[in-house]
């Protein structure tokens, strides 16, 4: 089960709240970035970055010279799926399909060697699943220019709205077009780096990658 | 020419930071939803959300209760386009293609009706253009229960990546594929709200909306 805080809990389309873990990693797992909020001289910022997750734990990463990482104050993660438009009878009602999570909490600052390549590792995977494997690995000192943060998946929350449009009763008679309009997203194919200096083929892991966003 | 305040200056990858109002415009006219970031007692709140706009105004909505839209403190508001995975010969260098902007202000309640009703308009436009005029407007009882912000584009960056991945000199006489995995956006077939209770075809602007993203 999912967290109950006052902020975790919706206050609106309470019926769009998902209560399970699965949810949640079903969420996060799908996506390639989220939205990182920060407070930095008591205003907001909202910086698109990578993340992975191992087990309940979310890991960012940045160079530790970073604004947005550099803190210990709270942040908010957003990973937001738009999965179609949703068109309905009247303008007040149209909408969109999508999946959504939230996670608020204390970043920590992650010291340990093997929990920040376990962290890395991780958000490499989630942007280019198999590339840990193929790519150099991290020297030190390109560790050392990278700082690590963990957010735990305590306080979480999951939005999800799928389906047809939800009209006002007297508007199902008028007649105008309603439905849904998804959106999807594919893997285009791959191109090949130009400056590429021997013949490599481009890797199963990447030319078969499974669609993403799902 | 877009501002230079402090935070809307790049601190790395300034190569990436685009400058002229125009690419500023690209970016939001060719997304559907923003993430809004605002602050709630201290903490940062990042809100996936629609917006429209209007020359150099951006508008968001919302319920009158919403408690990302209720305050008047500062706000940025980003939106971001992944346009691709950007895999190089080392983990380290791994990135993404992307274009993104971020609006820092301090939102301004729109009052005025006839600029509320432009501001909604627009809103609805960015989300399914055409669909202002083929749908029921809004009624008075529905635009009291709409909350309509306006904000200022004056403090605002654009950051693009594209291209193939920038290795270390060392590392392109590695045996690794290198390059980049296109992501792409596009709309599938219009599905029909099975409670539609009259024959209507699928409106030409819903069937042919060019592909998203762009």
């Amino acid at each position: 089960m999912l967290s109950t805080t006052s902020r975790t809990t919706l206050n609106r389309s309470k019926e769009r709240g998902r209560t399970s873990r699965d949810d949640l990693y079903a969420v996060l797992d799908a996506g390639l970035i989220c939205h990182l909020g920060v407070v930095v001289d008591g205003a907001p910022r909202v910086v698109p970055t990578g993340y992975g997750r191992v087990g309940d734990t979310l890991y960012l990463h940045g160079s530790t010279g970073s604004v947005s990482l550099r803190g210990t104050g709270e942040v908010c993660v957003t990973v937001t799926h738009v999965d179609g438009v949703v068109l309905a009878r009247s303008v007040f009602n149209h909408s969109m399909n999508y999946r959504s999570a939230m996670i608020y909490g204390r970043p920590r600052l992650v010291l340990d060697e093997d929990e920040r390549l376990a962290g890395l590792r991780a958000i490499t995977e989630q942007l280019a699943p198999g590339q840990w494997d193929a790519a150099r690995t991290p020297t030190r000192k390109e560790l050392a220019a990278t700082a690590v943060v963990a957010l735990s998946l305590t306080e979480a929350s999951v939005k999800v709205r799928q389906g047809p449009p939800s009209d006002e009763p007297e508007d199902y008679a008028l007649p105008v077009w309603a439905g849904v309009l998804p959106l999807r997203l594919s893997w285009g194919a791959p191109e090949t780096d130009p400056a590429m200096t021997s013949e490599v083929e481009v890797p199963e892991h990447v030319s078969s990658r499974p669609a993403p966003g799902r």
